[in-house]
């Protein structure tokens, strides 16, 4: 069921990770079905569908399967949503996963990862088989109906 | 990828079919994921949670791929549910897909459909794979994330 | 603060209550403000919103200020929401208030009652103050904070 | 239908005021109805439930009889939401009403007016009424309809 017409999805540039002990990497979790929240802390659309649908997706799969990534993608007000800023929130919402702050672009407001996964704005869901290759990505709300099909299609299928 | 430990799923007992021409039976769906969402159209979480997420499932996916089917298996309050107020429940909260109305037992008050599948109450929701097995059969409320992860898998498993 | 500019309230024209012991009338209320929820218990928006909503009032204000009183104002289905079907709506949906079938006809679908206030269908709200008059009348949703504010005034207000 | 026994509400000490071209003083409201909206904007109950509903009042009554101001009482993560992330938050959440930034007390994490009116945490809800007093003080979520209902008792009442 290899897919090679699906793009690979590009490393991610972090500058700092958070409710983590280490630094993670896209590599790593080979063999997993990897969901990607980029997200913004000041954006509504983030705080009321995507970061509640990213811990549900979090809470409803097994952590040998699956896992959920937070990447705090700043590509406006970023005096507004400093890492300061940042770690408050993830406290006062609860946030159970792993969140990366996407490297600032030393001449775009928008930064690197957000630039390299082509990103339209935030929220922005992105699905990642088990084989590292993007099978969904999508800007705005996606209903938890369809993505949780996606995420059945990319757990039934093989890693090899 | 075959589940030999699974239950096959029952023949339908149906006294009468609405929204829908023909008499269906659940051979004919042979090679498609069939949903069968149990309801009485008096029951609140049927009304609340239970229908509209079956429409969700029927409006979601393709009807080539995967069936939505009402049951509706009264089990008490019978004069209150006849097919007379059925068919204006089904016209007013414009139900789109096949309600088969659960056939009554001559000696309980369980229809023989409820019977058969050993349904506990409404809203009752029925994944059948593509070969017939029963593979998911929840009572109460199931959240979209799990039911789209569920059917997720069982469109990538193949029908042989 | 009386308003004489305001239509004085027509006596409830019920074939039958239920979910209470008494016939009840208008005129036994009189000193207490009044809430009519007129509903079909097969008319969707009623279901969703407006019973929940005369439920909310219900709790939220002493029985000896306020009274919410539902009226079956069946105009469409006659045959699907006859008094067995409403009886067991009452009590799957815990309905606390006393409700009234508002009587037919002899010659309109119309009830006798939702053509003397003039209603345009369901879900109905009216409220009448502690005089008798009428002071709000809305067909469809109406939110919380409104119906709230409109309560506040008129329970604000003298009975004399 | 004075009230002698309700508190006098104590004048806001606000070190800055944002959405408004004005210094706001409570005394410049006499004879409107005041509606202090206590919150912090990361406290995921103001942005869920708080903030939503001090816009809806502010939508819902006219400016000449009833006037919303938001207080942005911090009293943890003072670093995480000073005035630069605030007015982003502003921004993004398109509140429509005043906001003052409660002053920061040299001795105390609870800002100088927080302390003044005795809150519990936020979001709070403060009813301030034609004359001054506070007529309702609560702490968490309270319903729109109950909500409601006290505005509406507050515009009824004489502001003499």
């Amino acid at each position: 069921m290899s897919a090679p017409s699906y793009e690979y999805a590009a490393a991610w540039q972090v500058s700092q990770w958070m409710n983590t002990p280490d630094d993670l990497t896209l590599d790593s979790f080979r063999g997993k079905v990897v969901v990607v929240h980029a997200f913004q802390m000041l954006c509504p659309g983030c705080v009321s569908h995507g970061i509640p649908q990213a811990k549900a997706i979090h809470n409803a799969f097994p952590l040998d399967k699956l896992r959920v990534v937070g990447l705090h993608t700043v590509f406006e007000h970023h005096d507004a949503m400093g890492p300061v800023s940042l770690k408050a929130f993830i406290h006062e919402y609860r946030i159970p996963f792993p969140v990366g702050i996407d490297r600032h672009s030393p001449d775009n407001p928008v930064p690197l990862t957000m630039q390299a996964y082509g990103l339209q704005g935030t929220p922005s869901l992105i699905l990642i088989d088990q084989k590292g290759y993007i099978r969904l990505h999508h800007f705005g709300q996606l209903d938890d109906l369809r993505v949780g099909a996606a995420i059945g299609q990319l757990l039934t299928e093989g890693a090899t």
